[in-house]
């Protein structure tokens, strides 16, 4: 196959817990696109060096080398416009949840899950702990330390994505779009390596969840999880 | 002239500081639509009887009565099609920067300036004081105590709009849409009531909010504030 995703993952190749590569991979599906996985993990920087980049998600496609999950994104709306939108108006337009996600439930969730990550590593569990510990200023157990009795504080930070969603099925309205593949990608991060339930059911968020974990087949729900 | 905004002011028929109000203002004037302005007080259910509402904005253009602020803006897109697009692609599909002006931007705003509120109104005063109070459960003037201090955390808040103004001048891209209106005209809240200084020149926020101020020649910016 001409096309491929750099994902990142740990000693399984199967278990892909990067929000990032999440984005793209749920995007890449959205458009009917297929990418062949190419397993990539922190510090192999000599993998990456045909991009001159050193994060995932990276995406070749035949010639075409993006890196930078927006950028991808934009990318596969200008290379295969006939198929579904990803951005229903000017992408520049879906900036904002992006940034939010980027900005405030990225590190909320930091906070919750770092310390699960580790265990799922190989040799580069060491650069991850250095760097984050660095990152926290603490040791990666004492950042997640009683994160059950910070679910509420967290659980509240949604409130914009619940307003949302008690009134119309996805973040797009009616039919999912790039929105939602940053929301729903970032919280593929902690259920691909996380037990803790971050939503309660009942939460229209926790409804959302569900409908996009069974999109494309069910793509993201057969993804090995913790269940968080 | 037979369309009409109702809007909240206080004594000064001019000073109109309602965020709410200020969306469907804005996004009359993006529209390219005049309307006349209706003050309207606190507790004067009696002026909103016929729209069966007891908040505003409420619109009446023509035969049509339409309340609330999301409501308009939908209503505007659909009956002047011709004109300049509020929304770029699915309404739906702005929803999420909406819920976040109002689940996140506005009670942290209430918060630094609630206090401000009670002297430009007349008899509703006691009204507001009232209602107020009972929401936060102390006296205005302890809520907004040492405000000045809760400006950094203020700041913080708004890190993902910062984050989108970095790379474009409007949040809906190259133009403004319905996202801009509805966090400017949150915005406006504050500047009309309060002097504290919720911006700091340098930030990317500040300097759009430069431009939104200068749309419509001006329309916000003429508007009675007090620098805020």
């Amino acid at each position: 196959m001409a096309r491929k995703l750099y994902e990142l993952c740990g000693t399984d190749p199967a278990r892909r817990f990067s929000p990032y590569c999440w984005r793209s991979r749920m995007a890449l599906a959205h458009k009917g696109l297929e990418a062949e996985v190419v397993p990539w993990r922190f510090t192999d920087a000599a993998a990456l060096a045909f991009a001159r980049y050193d994060k995932v998600p990276v995406l070749v496609d035949g010639d075409r080398v993006v890196t930078d999950s927006w950028a991808i994104a934009t990318y596969l709306e200008e290379a295969y416009p006939e198929a579904p939108r990803l951005f229903q108006g000017p992408p520049e337009s879906q900036r904002f949840i992006v940034a939010w996600s980027d900005a405030v439930l990225m590190p909320a969730l930091a906070r919750l899950i770092v310390s699960d990550i580790p265990p799922l590593l190989g040799p580069e569990a060491g650069y991850f702990i250095a760097s984050r510990e660095q990152r926290f200023g603490m040791p990666l157990a004492a950042v997640t330390a009683g994160r059950e009795a910070k679910l509420p504080e967290f659980r509240a930070l949604l409130h914009p994505l619940r307003m949302v969603l008690r009134g119309q099925d996805f973040l797009g309205g009616a039919v999912p779009d790039y929105g939602d593949c940053a929301v729903f990608g970032t919280l593929m991060w902690p259920r691909s390596v996380s037990p803790l339930p971050l939503l309660e059911p009942g939460d229209p968020v926790h409804a959302w969840r569900e409908r996009m974990l069974d999109l494309h087949g069910g793509l993201a729900r057969t993804a090995p999880s913790f269940g968080g």
